[in-house]
């Protein structure tokens, strides 16, 4: 009922919500819904808090939201009243990003509209990994031997930990990439360094250095040149393979430039396709879609 | 044609806008209205400005938001241009809360649309009153001869002020409680230790403390046992006496933590409730419902 | 296809622009389209935000809006990588203010959707530009031949330099007057003191002293009584002529408070006609009604 991270899914829901992403994307009138959803985000986001208000209003809702800067926060209320006050004013579902790592514990049983987290602390960010994977399988049409590398800052990344290990669990083939004291060992996926494996992988998926979470203003310098996506790197890789990147880009530090916007970038179709994944998630929550203990184990799209 | 105090109010006009708000709770569907409502809010606000949107929302409305925050009072703007620009914009009410007691005073002659009073530094807060009433007259059908007590920092709550006068001249028996320097004696509501009325009363309203106006650290440490709403006085309450709150609540001063939903706390209630009733109010102002010199004194919920 | 400076507007785009805004003023009901317009305000603002809102919203359309505050601006993401990612969202148009001149130049020829200037650093600010255009056009019917007197600083005004070139193409006789520390010689208008030009105006046009852009605590105590609107001046002026500012309006330095709202001031008008404006403007670019290089030149308003 709530989507607070990927193992929530299971192959057949994934299936299913990137099918009605497909179906809105190519039909832009989709079912109309009535009533509320709520945004609460207690972290700054742009795209994040955009691309999901759009999804709402599209699917018929209207919005409220809260963004902590101009609220009772500031009087000091807990998490938990904040969502139960939101949930008491009769919203349909409530989306959520918070700071700290599974802030949801402590909601999930007593909140009884479907919670949707857009991001927790260090933890994941199950729309933008769904987003991810639309985009690869609107590629590819499948999951399953696909070469995927991810290079950045494994460690800090909700987007890095999600990717890995729902694309592996769908059959891809997983690589990771980057400076060696952002790996994280426990996460059980292969490294390699970027020039070694870049000419073989189907799909790059780059992250961001957050800046605000790291002090490396020095370091960013010589970033592109030994981790980044350089011209000179981009031209080995195949023909057929693409470019992501979750945004915003740091220009000149995870890819060059002149690469933002080259053949293989898919990174402002991914904006694009978090839309329609959105409108998929909310459309499979509010409708009982979402089977946490699905029967159906077969899935068509790996 | 404003509501910017609860004597702006008769008993007919109470009793009408309790009724409409009833009516909206049980039944989702109200007429759709056309046009904009406007929300000033020159102070943070979460619970009464999410509140306000939803009703204006769900009554058909669209809404501009206007926060301090982000807005030309920055630019050293009066209130009274900011409101006639406003109004020049073209809405069909404004909702306005503001630090300054009596704001409306330079507004009410001149704004030709409905002023609905949000909060006015340390005056009033009618909607807020107006769904407190609505609650308890939800649970017991009538204000006539109820005992209620209202406790904590009576003398700077725009809570207290207006729910003791409004409820004294709707029958009702008023006595406050909390600590001695916070008691209002111009106010002519009788006092007493909560610890000697707590078993008598049917209502017990809880006010917030508010930091954010006091200094108070130290002493709130205090509070609970000496003021407060502790586990033991909770079971000296009647069966069928509810505890209300306007939030957010300071847990663990005003009321012990696991209170705060108790089978007697109507808290989360007063929420939802406040959608239904702002709802009423906007009905009331937009279609000419409220009297200020109504004739009709006869009033039956009372 | 954009709205980026009034010199993209031949006089017949002008004309058209005024005559829609006349038929949605004088008709509420306009036709409604479809879709979501995006406001991206890099500067605080509150009558353009609100007014561009208004517009869009009673246009039919739904917005998301983009403030400086609460996004990913802070994270450094450049202007061209925050447009196009709204852009990319599925937006059919996107109003963007910026402290930057002409910030649009990395903008016109990437973006797809019309771009609509809400002001441009010390730039233009075109919907203003055209609102003042309509309430002179309101009021006279003409533009040709009419004496406008814009007063204040000219140096640093978006609205000055917009309107003066605009209206002399129009057809009106432009003088400025002010500080003379604040004049623009390159504007190529000629200057005369307000007390020797204030008799003869049709049009007096006064400029906002902007606080934030100068530090004139001192100097603003003698500017009412040296070049503003005081009620002798305003005594002056012909029977049928007018006043009109930008706003927000600093009582006692550029007007006299008691003249805001006097007979002849037409301050609030603007406001109400630059909803209008903005319906016509939006039209307008989703409709494909502007046309950069016309070939209509006649011109039946001037």
């Amino acid at each position: 009922m709530h989507l607070l991270k990927m193992s929530d899914l299971n192959q057949s829901d994934i299936e299913r919500i990137i099918q009605t992403a497909e179906r809105f994307k190519s039909n832009s009138d989709c079912e109309k819904h009535q009533g509320f959803i709520a945004n609460l985000f207690f972290e700054p986001s742009t795209r994040t808090k955009l691309s999901f208000e759009m999804a709402e209003k599209r699917s018929g809702y209207q919005t409220i939201d809260f963004l902590t800067e101009s609220s009772s926060v500031q009087k000091g209320e807990s998490l938990y009243d904040t969502v139960k006050t939101v949930e008491s004013l009769g919203v349909s579902a409530i989306v959520i990003r918070h700071p700290k790592d599974r802030y949801y514990k402590e909601l999930e049983e007593s909140v009884q509209v479907p919670i949707i987290n857009a991001g927790d602390g260090k933890g994941e960010h199950p729309s933008q990994c769904l987003l991810d994977l639309y985009t690869i399988y609107e590629e590819f049409g499948r999951f399953n031997g696909l070469n995927i590398l991810i290079s950045g800052d494994i460690l800090h990344s909700r987007v890095a930990r999600s990717n890995a290990l729902t694309l592996q669990r769908l059959g891809a083939n997983i690589t990771v990439s980057g400076p060696s004291f952002w790996q994280d060992a426990e996460l059980g996926i292969p490294y390699a360094p970027i020039d070694e494996v870049i000419h073989k992988c189907d799909v790059l998926i780059l992250l961001r250095i957050q800046e605000e979470r790291h002090d490396l203003k020095e370091e960013q310098r010589d970033y592109l040149t030994s981790y980044g996506l350089t011209p000179e790197r981009e031209q080995q890789m195949k023909t057929e393979s693409i470019i992501m990147h979750p945004a915003p880009v740091n220009r000149g530090v995870e890819i060059a430039s002149e690469l933002v916007e080259c053949q293989r970038s898919r990174i402002f179709t991914q904006m694009n396709n978090g839309v329609y994944i959105r409108m998929a998630i909310i459309h499979e929550l509010l409708q009982g879609g979402v089977t946490n203990e699905s029967i159906t184990k077969k899935c068509s799209i790996i």
